[in-house]
Order: C-alpha cells, then structure tokens, then sequence
C-alpha cells in the first residue's frame, strides 16, 4: 500500500543519509521525497511517499522514531489531509499548438512561466492525479523534460502542531 | 556559496541512500531536497540546494557522476533557470484577521486550500524570495505550521533535454 510519512528532523549533517539508509535496508521504495525548511530554522519536514507492506511501514515509522535527530512522525494514512506537488514542465510548441497548450494551463489553472520561439515552461500544483492528468495533455504536444517536487502533505485538524518544541526537548533531554 | 544541482537517477532501492551519504561525507550541508518523478517511470529527477566551498562543490559533482544509479547532474550555478519552491501552511484566523490573511493570499497568488472555525489552510508557488515573504507576512497573524517541497529547477534553454536515453544506455553499457 501507498502511504504519506512527515518527519520532523534536526538539522543536523547525516540525519537524511542516515534514514534513507534505514529505509533502504528495509527494502523500502521511496516514491517521492520532499525536505524542506519549516519557519523554525533547526528543524526540516521530510515528506516521504513510499509503497510497502502495511506491517513494515509500522516498524519502519517505530524505526524512525528512535533515530535522535528525528521529533516527530506522522503516517497520513488514517487523516485528514491535503496532498500536494509542485511540476515545472517544458513543452515544445509552435504557431498551431501554442493557443492549446495556453487553454489547457488556464483549465489547470497553471502558469506559464517562460515562453521561447518553439517551447513554453508551464508551472503546475495540485494533488498527484491532476499533476499526472497534466502530463497525459502535454504528451501528445512534445515533452521536453519535467521535474516534480515530490508530495507535501499537512493535516486539516492541527494534533501535530501543539507539541514540536516540547518533543525536541525531550529528544535533546534523553 | 548556494548552489542547485539536479540529478536524473535511475529509481533503484538504495540510491537515494548512496547519494546522501556522500554528501555527508563531506560536510555538505543539504538545505532542500526534492526527488520526484520523471516522465520515464523508470528515472527519478533529484534537486539538490547545497551550501558549500566553490572547489568541494566541483568534486561532489564528480563524486555524483561516478555513482552506477546517476545518469546525469547539472549545476544550476551558471544557467539561465527557473526555480520554484511549494508550501502548505496553516494560519489562524478569527472574525477580525480572515480578510486580511486572504488580502495577502491574493496578493501573493496563493490559494487557500482548506477553512475551519480558527484557521486557514493556504498553498502557495513561487521562488525563495517570494515563499520567505510571505512567511514573513504571516507570521503575526500565528502559524500554526507548514511544509515545504524544496526546491526545482529547470533550465530555460534545453541542452538536458537531448541525450537522456543516450546517457541512460551508455551507463547501462560500461
């Protein structure tokens, strides 16, 4: 099953070898990654997606929990929340396509970014499956290359907010 | 000095592991990270921001190129390129504070993803600059919290588009 794991980690050299090398050992496939700042600067968010055995994921989350630069995790699987990934993709166009390709930004209320003689630069957000219907639409104009954030995800209701600091803490106290 | 690398890696267990620890190895700090997908489900495309010496920089890249998994890696240092970054994040609002955080949402061509009773939830693209701005902006008003992808790239000019199959192949084949 496909599932959406956010660590909360200590900026600290090594910690993203050191988990990706965890994940690894336990033959677990990462699908996406994203890791970036929070607003405090000692602390990054990783947002995996990763496919595995549900039994596995349980003991690859206890894992990371026990690594010492990791605060906190969350598996989104049972929550609420919104998904989202960020695309720069560049199409090949020309006098025929252009205006097509222009409608279709506008119906995935995209935006163009950078317009060349024969190639338009397109940004696009949403969740996975409006990403991927994008790139189905631009197929058939010519995709010149893509490059994909990886999925962020945060929970409508706010459990994971209260206590941050409070878990560094004890991180750092332990 | 701050640099964007992107690597295209084959999507292999363990590369991303390969990769970071390298990296670790000689004290580069990784301020973002973004791995996502390609168009070719069979490469991933990695998007590095680093803090480093100019001279280190050189050898990680080398380092980088050596590794079976790696097809390609650009440096972004002396490239005409388009950089976006993405995040969700959580403000609290009431009465008083909702139309000014959703004056500055619109300003900043955010949208806002989620509503609940004392807090908005709002995505927004942009470049560094503009994600850090608006942090900025809201932060007054109480984040509550947010997540970024870190950063992608593309360069406007296509001299990584070409030969990617070619590049695959002729790692495939030493």
């Amino acid at each position: 099953m496909r599932h959406v794991l956010s660590a909360l980690v200590i900026n600290q050299p090594g910690v993203l070898a050191h988990i990706s090398g965890m994940l690894a050992s336990r033959a677990f496939n990462i699908e996406s990654l994203a890791v970036g700042e929070t607003d405090l600067p000692e602390f990054s968010r990783m947002t995996f997606v990763v496919s595995g055995d549900d039994r596995v994921l349980d003991q690859v989350r206890k894992q990371l929990e026990k690594i010492v630069t990791v605060v906190q995790v969350i598996d989104f699987s049972n929550r609420n929340f919104v998904e989202r990934d960020l695309m720069l993709i560049k199409v090949r166009t020309d006098h025929g396509t252009l205006s097509q390709v222009k409608e279709m930004v506008e119906i995935f209320r995209g935006k163009i970014v950078d317009v060349q003689s024969e190639q338009v630069m397109i940004e696009l957000s949403g969740p996975e499956s409006k990403i991927a219907a994008f790139v189905d639409v631009m197929r058939p104009f010519g995709i010149i290359e893509l490059v994909r954030t990886g999925r962020i995800a945060l929970t409508r209701e706010n459990i994971e907010a209260t206590a941050i600091q409070d878990l560094a803490r004890s991180k750092q106290t332990v």
